[in-house]
Order: structure tokens, then sequence, then C-alpha cells
């Protein structure tokens, strides 16, 4: 038998203590500090945080929209998939429509990616949702566009597509978006799905 | 409108070649350095690279189990998730047993985590599988007991589990394992689903 610590509840409280030992949040609003040590967490690296950008309400808001019921508006299977469903406060609604049959030839006649295209399908549900982009840049620019359009405006954005085309691009353009949207960006390259379902996680309820 | 490239092949490609750019992949072998370009894509950090160590025969013996109908067995949804089916060459088995009714109980007697106890319903599939580990430390530890005790002997195992408790060590073990399996792992504390599913996907297919 190898010797490992097998209790799941110990883990993870030696897993906090360890990041907020690491990290320096006391710039951090108290939610968005709980934000950024599960989303450390996730991927297991505490100079996450120093990439990390905000806007002060985007924690109320998006709490707030969740237990109002709002979807949660995903560009990625895996962002769904890592939601934990029991944390979310009305049973709210995971979406992704990535997998819709509609998309492949949404995607050809918009001349875009199917990540992108998949957002058509949002249209109704976009107003006060909580949206979480952790892969796609063009799904996140795609989000700003339809913004504009007027298509509906989110509570907040939780963006964090991850990569080498676009992603920091479409980060800052969310942070500095007219708009004023209420969101969270890791600025940079780096990012993914699971930083994105640990950001929902971790707005959906406060316990660690 | 904004200006993003909207064509998913070019940003592929720009992408691919960006980390061939600012990657150094001369000391792997070319099926390894397949691997590697994938799974920095899924993080956005060509430093990644520097973390990764290999058996010399891992992509081949993960390849030709695949060829051969080897299921995939994953440590969390998240990974079976990531994993793009149409690459997979023989319509291959994507199994996740953590949602599994029995894990709790399991988990409860035999005192470890469910991410631990749910790789017991793996143990008439173990033989010969491509085990790929995303999350859970307590999952990569337990399946070197399993092969221990005589289980079965997976035909590779992608060990990138993530976080700050005993990932680091799991993966060490790993890669030191007396057993000799072939092995993938990120060293350190880094790792995560995104970066397990990207193995498996770089391995299904070589086309980028």
């Amino acid at each position: 038998m190898i010797d490992y610590i097998r209790d799941g509840a110990e883990i993870y409280r030696r897993s906090f203590a360890t990041i907020r030992a690491e990290t320096d949040l006391s710039g951090m609003p108290p939610g968005v500090a709980q934000v950024a040590v599960r989303m450390v967490h996730a991927c297991g690296m505490v100079d996450l945080v120093n990439d990390l950008a905000w806007s002060p309400g985007v924690v109320t808001a998006a709490r707030e929209a969740l237990r109002n019921g709002a979807p949660v508006l995903c560009d990625a299977m895996m962002v769904a998939s890592g939601v934990t469903r029991r944390r979310l406060p009305a049973d709210n609604e995971v979406l992704c429509t990535l997998g819709d049959p509609r998309v492949p030839e949404l995607a050809e006649r918009l001349g875009t990616t199917r990540s992108a295209a998949a957002l058509e399908l949002w249209r109704d549900r976009l107003d006060n949702a909580v949206v979480a982009i952790g892969n796609a840049p063009t799904a996140l620019f795609r989000l700003l566009e339809l913004v504009e359009e007027g298509a509906g405006r989110p509570a907040a954005v939780l963006g964090v597509p991850v990569g080498f085309i676009g992603a920091a691009e479409s980060k800052l353009a969310l942070a500095e978006h007219p708009s004023g949207l209420d969101h969270l960006v890791v600025h940079g390259r780096r990012g993914g799905s699971a930083m994105a379902a640990a950001a929902v996680n971790a707005i959906a309820s406060e316990e660690e």
C-alpha cells in the first residue's frame, strides 16, 4: 500500500490552505478571492492570480442571477461537465449548444468556427445568464458581438478561453468592452475549461 | 463587427505553428512531440514541455492498444468529455465510473476518495486499457496499487493529475514505478483534464 492522504475533505482543506499561504489575495474583494482560490486549485498554479482581472460587481451579479434561476451558458462540453450540479442554488440549467446538430451548418453559413456559431442558439437565453467561456476565443468575441447587436445582456461573463490565437485579445476585448459587462478574466494565454468550471462552482456556492 | 480570425482550420494551423516556434521538441521522439504540442495547445503554456516526462514506448503502446479496441479509462467526467470521439480509431469506449451510484459506498468502505474508489469498477477493464488521469492524485495512486495487486496492466498511463496535495508525488510514483508501466506525465503541480484529454486526442489520431 502506498502512503498518501486518502481523506477527500482533508485533501481539500490542505489544498486551500496551501493556496492561501502562497498567494496574495489582499487586493481582492472577498468574493473574488474565493473564486481565485478555486481557479488556482483547478490549475495548480498560484501565479494565476497575477493575471486575474474582474469588474467589482461580477461575483455579486453572478450569484444573484444564479439564485434567480439564470442558466449557465458554456462554450464547451468540458466546461458544462465540470460544473458541480449540487452547488447550483436553483437547480440551474447548464447549457452547451456546441453539439447541437444545427451548429455545423450555422458555422458554414456565418463563416466562423462552430464554437462561435453555437452562440446563435443562446439568443433567447442570453439576457441575464451567467456565461462561462473556457475554450474558444471566437466564442468570446462572438458573445461581445451579440451584446453589441442587442441580443441580450448577460448578468456576468467568466471569460477564460485558452490558447495562442485570439485568447489574450478576446479577454482584453471583454475587459475593455464599452458595454461594461460584469466580467472575470485571466489575461494572457492561460485559461481553460477547468478554470471556467471552477469559477462557476465558486460562485454557485460559498461552501469550500 | 470585431476583427478576429474566424476560420477554425487557420486558427489551428497558426496555433500549432506558434507552439512549434516557441518550444524545443528536439529531444522528443516524434510521437511524444505530437502529444506535447496538443497538450501545450490545451493549456496555453509553452514551458509545459519542461515538465513533461515519458517512457520511450508510451505513444506506440497506447496507439496500438487503441487500434485494437482498448477502452480509455478516465478518472473524471471532464476528461471523458474532452476526448474527441471521431479521432478514436476503433470507436473505443471512453469510460468514467466516478458517477456510478456504487462509488460513494465504495469510498466509505475503502476509506478513500470517490475518485480512487471509482477505480474498483475498472478491474475487469484495466488490462491493456489506456488510462487517462487528469484530475485526482488519489486515482493515480490507487491505479498503481491495483497494478501491484495484479488487477491488470494498462497498455499506457497518461498521468496528469493537478494540484497541491499529492499531485507531484503521484506522478513521480508513476514515473518511477517498479512495474515499468508505459507512461507520460507532467511533473509538478500542473496538469488537468484538458491536458489529459489532449494527450488522448493526440495519441488517437496523427491528424493535426
